[in-house]
């Protein structure tokens, strides 16, 4: 029998009603044939308000007794979504994650998954139940105890469950109706993809676009599941949302897919570094051990043997890698003159897998960008992306204006 | 290292102030030098919203997901009181039923214990952890599948631990401060008891007190678990609460220990019933078949062939079984001119283990009610408790006379 995964996220599940809704959305496929592997989330609200019991109980909590807590939400959606499908006479029951069981790694609250074994689930099918109801973002660490896969951890258990039954398609229903060339509500052009390569998805993930978890992405590239987001709340549509597939399902690949956007940047600069061999290592390793991610690294060319060093980290790290930096020069493993932080910034990137047989692109984005009399402060690229740092008051106009130059509204 | 169990229910765990209060408890008894299990409830209000979910979803549910759901709210008590010993340097973990794992039966929303293991929690209390918490009223039936124990399942869980454990003593910390010679609302002179015995407990909770779920008692009888109700919302204070306990460890033993009522009684009269050998078979095999919890039994002496049979059951089954009833007529299997319902009446209880030795109990009752002039309907008696069926408006009248004649105002 075919197999689909279909997902339901936390607005999706909100109420008893909105569960039936989703179910029936279930019903139609299993009337078509499939077996069906649901993935719920907990209900709309649930985990942020068990995450706060958990913080107001103890700030710097044990992340195993967090998973135990936060985990619960999702066993109720299971239970409550088996027995809706029930009510509609179709044969359906629930899986908490170590029923399964889905087998992860020990790092609690940020678990991943090692293996999700099929025979249980499979008998259950055989034996003429039509739907396996499975609580998502969870699972059962070597010693027994409950871990959770992170915060948007039901994509990857859809994508994982997915790849090891092998499914024809994992449908991720979502409050959105798919992935857009850009945020719709800063770029009223903005136009929803029908397809989209997994890598161009990474990098819009990345990039700041929020639809599906990065991990997600990843693991149904690496097993190439081909995964469908679409709304909850539109009508049925076998074309609905957007499928992201391997390249090789997309006729004509788009120079540029779309344009991403993160206001979340900051700019950090060590002035006046004294340069030698081995100093970006004795600089970011620190700032890793920090926990600081850094992301976009740029060096200036060194005189006299000393250089100036600027990389971008997420805003509310500032503080953070200051401390590493200083605490590095405090040791004697740095010399500078001065650390500057530019808080007033964004990052604007455009995205597109046919950018790697198309020269200009880089060209293209940085005239526009002139154009408009925006100055570009750092810039990097990736094969399939360049991503620069601007004035923060300017991101919505670069946006725009990067949407319009590459005629992202009309269909490629 | 000797160990405790303390059991906190509902209100006591309702918000992470009154768990951070009752942890300071449990902190007290660890640093006396016990080890310590902790039983806990869900969160007041939380198992009545996912009892909610599960009713709106499917009046008549899969009892199997309706466990799935319902368990989930001790599992978040459990956590966050692990969190909040830790917080407080307690060494802390929490265990929920399939992790003990607490095996059950398969009679899912009523399963009966049927082991607790207690390897993997006594390793863990010699490896240094001080306390183990447990998520109460939840186990797991032989094929994997969650359980729960029933409705006030968590005092049953406490006590099988304290069985398993050989606990010194099973503490369940409740809204009220122990077990009453009567309800306080409707006698003012109602005292607290010290002790009370195993068997006047079951007495009393048959006959309507509600302070312990039955079957915990039972247990607690069975394996001669020393059982302590007390309040969590009063000082620490080693004498606190009601102790049940075996009779033998009660120096002096009450004729009278308490007077019990229950205003949820209906009295079903069948009149002028065919009487013959297995006539009484006859009727209450199919009352007991429709699930109707018959309590009371009277059967009028036998004249010309026929006799009038007089039965009590919970109001909310009467229309139950006047369709048993009725059924068993139309069937051939038993003849009667009539079937009678009262629903205004009440049932009232003195019990005593005292009673045994002592007669005139039941006659110094009846003259009681007699002088009040309340007319008894129905009488029943056991070795320990003599009850009877009166107009429900005399009820408030009955117990409080009671009360005074037997005198349990002062301490026995």
């Amino acid at each position: 029998m075919p197999l689909l995964v279909m997902k339901f996220g936390g607005t999706s599940v909100a109420t008893p009603d909105r569960i039936r809704r989703v179910a029936k959305r279930v019903g139609v496929e299993v009337s078509k044939g499939y077996d069906v592997i649901v993935i719920v989330s907990a209900m709309a609200g649930e985990t942020n308000k068990l995450v706060g019991l958990v913080n107001e109980t103890s700030p710097l909590f044990d992340a195993r007794e967090y998973d135990a807590v936060v985990s619960s939400g999702e066993n109720v959606t299971a239970g409550l979504m088996a027995l809706t499908l029930q009510e509609m006479d179709v044969p359906a029951r629930s899986w908490q994650g170590w029923q399964v069981p889905l087998r992860t790694t020990d790092i609690h609250a940020a678990a991943r998954i090692v293996e999700i074994p099929t025979e249980n689930i499979t008998a259950k099918f055989a034996e003429g139940m039509q739907v396996a109801v499975i609580a998502g973002f969870q699972g059962i660490a070597p010693d027994g105890r409950i871990t959770t896969l992170g915060r948007g951890g039901s994509d990857t258990t859809a994508v994982a469950f997915a790849a090891a039954f092998d499914a024809e398609r994992c449908d991720i229903y979502t409050d959105v109706d798919g992935v857009y060339t850009t945020d719709p509500r800063i770029c009223e052009k903005a136009r929803k993809l029908d397809k989209i390569a997994f890598e161009e998805m990474l990098e819009l993930a990345s990039a700041g676009a929020k639809v599906l978890q990065t991990r997600s992405v990843e693991l149904a590239m690496r097993y190439n599941v081909k995964l469908r987001v679409l709304s909850s709340f539109d009508e049925m549509d076998d074309a609905a949302g957007t499928l992201v597939c391997g390249e090789e399902e997309i006729m004509e690949l788009n120079v540029v897919s779309g344009v991403a956007y993160s206001r979340d940047e900051a700019k950090m600069t060590l002035i006046s570094v004294a340069d030698r061999p081995g100093i970006a290592a004795a600089i970011f390793g620190p700032l890793s051990t920090a926990g600081v991610n850094v992301d976009m690294i740029v060096q200036n060319i060194s005189e006299e043997g000393r250089t100036d060093m600027t990389f971008s980290c997420p805003t509310d790290q500032v503080k953070r890698a200051e401390k590493a930096i200083s605490d590095a020069k405090a040791s004697g493993a740095i010399n500078y003159h001065d650390i500057v932080a530019d808080t007033g910034v964004a990052k604007v990137s455009v995205v597109g897998i046919g950018m790697r047989s198309h020269a200009g692109v880089a060209a293209k984005m940085f005239k526009v960008l002139s154009d408009e009399g925006i100055n570009i402060k750092v810039i990097t690229t990736s094969e399939i992306k360049i991503s620069v740092l601007i004035d923060r008051k300017y991101m919505e106009l670069a946006v725009q204006a990067l949407h319009d130059a590459f005629e992202l509204e009309k269909a490629g």
